[in-house]
């Protein structure tokens, strides 16, 4: 569990301090509808379909391809409207790239902000097949006054007290990487439905939010975008008060297959003594992965795990993690932590937020050998 | 919400009765993995991969299908050992099957038995193609002793304090119906891990902790099965002293399409007035779904809905229905319920038990009409 470190509480309240080691029926429901990647499904350098994490604000939208239109407009010198087949026709780019919620570990967060309760495992990784984005963009001109991209989705709903159609932006800079795709197949198949079916953007690197499903409009501004997911969340803020800084790219993370086998309550593991080989992933938006360390004892000490090749050698994918375990009769913490080459690294306490973003501290694995 | 009709309550405690209405981090931790349908995806009438429902009980295992069997054996005269290439090469049946929780509903009742904390969506519907059992029990030789029919997972956990491989039983009369399918396919792909790649059983009627995945061995015997999630579970108990009756073929039950848009949040509907279409499905593993009626006014008053044929007209799977309603400005607790062919009807209020299985309450969904 990480400890609060400032700020204001948002509910639950601080009279109520047990609450935050219970979920409201709110949040049940959120749970219910969105779900986090299974840990063993680690063991897949792809996650397989209906494995991967899955975070949707509003309503899976019902699309008829025949007549949906991908619109680009705004400061553009000529608007395009694009069907799926003018863009299946265009350049064809295959990358493999982990997602990750911003919101990933909030219910580990203390006081726990109030939003889908996320613990650890909302992840996955997918090779997602698409066409670049900056040529089209290129393509419509863009007019020297724009300086950002908003990405507006099918998938309509309220939040903050606002109804609204889902929508995020990305300075004009960002949109223009070579990397930024339209996707319209996952792993080989067309989306589906749940994953943003026709088309939906992927921005590699960055926190979930950002991939916007359904998509349906890309308009050029000449502002900053102040829609609700863009200015009213999505915003690492110490306190109530604090402006808050917008969430981006992720923080590095490295998960652990849990060994032996689980508690079907409690999913504590049971371990027979003898060599184990643990094994998890790894990532990071801010840098690639060039280490992984190992504790047995809750991060007290720590010890060097063997990196291997993420799929593809995708810079954007997670890294497969090693390492050779003789397990003892006793019990065991068990944590991975994640160093990448901008030097950053998974605290065991991250700092406390307002919104519940950005909760990259070291998992922990409670395992029993005997 | 069903009120408490009898029994001793299970934990949580009538000490804390608050905390009926929040949900523990384990509950929690079951909840992230394992997911329910999203209500939108009752559009479809053959549910996409990844939002049908799933309840692992254990981890989702690792099989390498080429070094994969099925074993018969038991009290049989010819013990068999099948691989995945001879199950398909014998004859294939394509069946649409309903399967839902045992537990769909746990969380609703009050106070609330501590599992999977399911609220009414754990459900889902594909085409399962495999083949039938019955002949391949019969190639094996029946023996005049076996009275029950055990099927054992590759999965394996600890529960109720017992280190198990998964297992269910079936009796020999149950086991030897037509439609007892073991099915290597869903929606014409191979299963995915999740759902029991690469073989599980398929009993058409019955809740989904009878349809056995990843499917091992089959094993005749002589006496009833008293495995844990036979005799251990899966029992509907008035009270922890009622010996309890085991959970078998699923009550009625109609779900609704939330129509309108939702908030992020509270997943309340809100709705322009005018004509709206209302639509769900509806299953009963009793009989077949005679009747839907609609509420607008939370159960007070009723009125038919229109039912349409199940999907290839499967008496395994839910029926479609629709109900034109011409919605007013105000605020609205919309309700459906179905009746089945057996004479069952979905309750206002379910009866309370132990291990909070078969909560067939009718759903509510608040709209607010403007």
């Amino acid at each position: 569990m990480a400890s609060q470190t400032t700020g204001q509480p948002v509910a639950p309240s601080v009279e109520n301090p047990s609450a935050s080691e219970s979920v409201s029926m709110e949040e049940l429901q959120l749970a219910a509808r969105n779900h986090a990647m299974p840990l063993e499904a680690l063991r897949y350098p792809i996650t397989p379909a209906g494995l991967h994490y899955l975070l949707i604000h509003f309503d899976i939208p019902a699309v008829e391809v025949a007549s949906w239109r991908l619109a680009v407009d705004g400061l553009v010198e000529r608007p395009l409207t694009l069907s799926l087949e003018e863009l299946q026709a265009r350049p064809k780019v295959t990358l493999p790239v982990t997602l990750e919620c911003a919101g990933n570990g909030r219910a580990l967060l203390t006081p726990r902000s109030i939003s889908q309760p996320w613990l650890n495992e909302a992840v996955g990784t997918a090779e997602w097949t698409g066409t670049p984005l900056a040529p089209i963009l290129r393509e419509a001109g863009i007019h020297s006054d724009a300086i950002e991209v908003v990405f507006t989705g099918i998938d309509r709903g309220v939040q903050g007290g606002e109804a609204q159609d889902y929508q995020r932006s990305l300075t004009l800079d960002d949109a223009l990487r070579d990397e930024v795709l339209l996707a319209y197949a996952m792993n080989g198949a067309p989306l589906l439905p749940q994953h943003g079916y026709p088309l939906r953007l992927i921005v590699p690197g960055w926190y979930g939010m950002t991939h916007v499903k359904w998509l349906r409009g890309i308009t050029l501004i000449a502002e900053a975008f102040q829609g609700y997911q863009q200015a009213g969340t999505y915003l690492f803020k110490k306190n109530e008060d604090d402006p808050g800084v917008p969430v981006t790219r992720m923080a590095p993370r490295s998960l652990m297959e849990p060994p032996g086998i689980p508690d079907f309550m409690s999913r504590a593991r049971v371990l027979a003594a003898g060599a184990c080989a643990l094994a998890g992933r790894a990532w990071s938006g801010q840098g690639i992965v060039e280490r992984v360390e190992i504790s047995t004892d809750g991060g007290r000490t720590w010890q060097d795990a063997a990196l291997g090749e993420s799929p593809s050698q995708s810079p954007y994918a997670w890294r497969p993690w090693t390492f050779d375990w003789q397990a003892a009769p006793g019990a065991y913490d068990l944590c991975s932590r994640a160093t990448d080459s901008a030097g950053n690294i998974q605290p065991l306490d991250a700092p406390w937020n307002v919104g519940g973003f950005m909760n990259n501290a070291v998992q922990h694995v409670a395992v029993t050998v005997s």
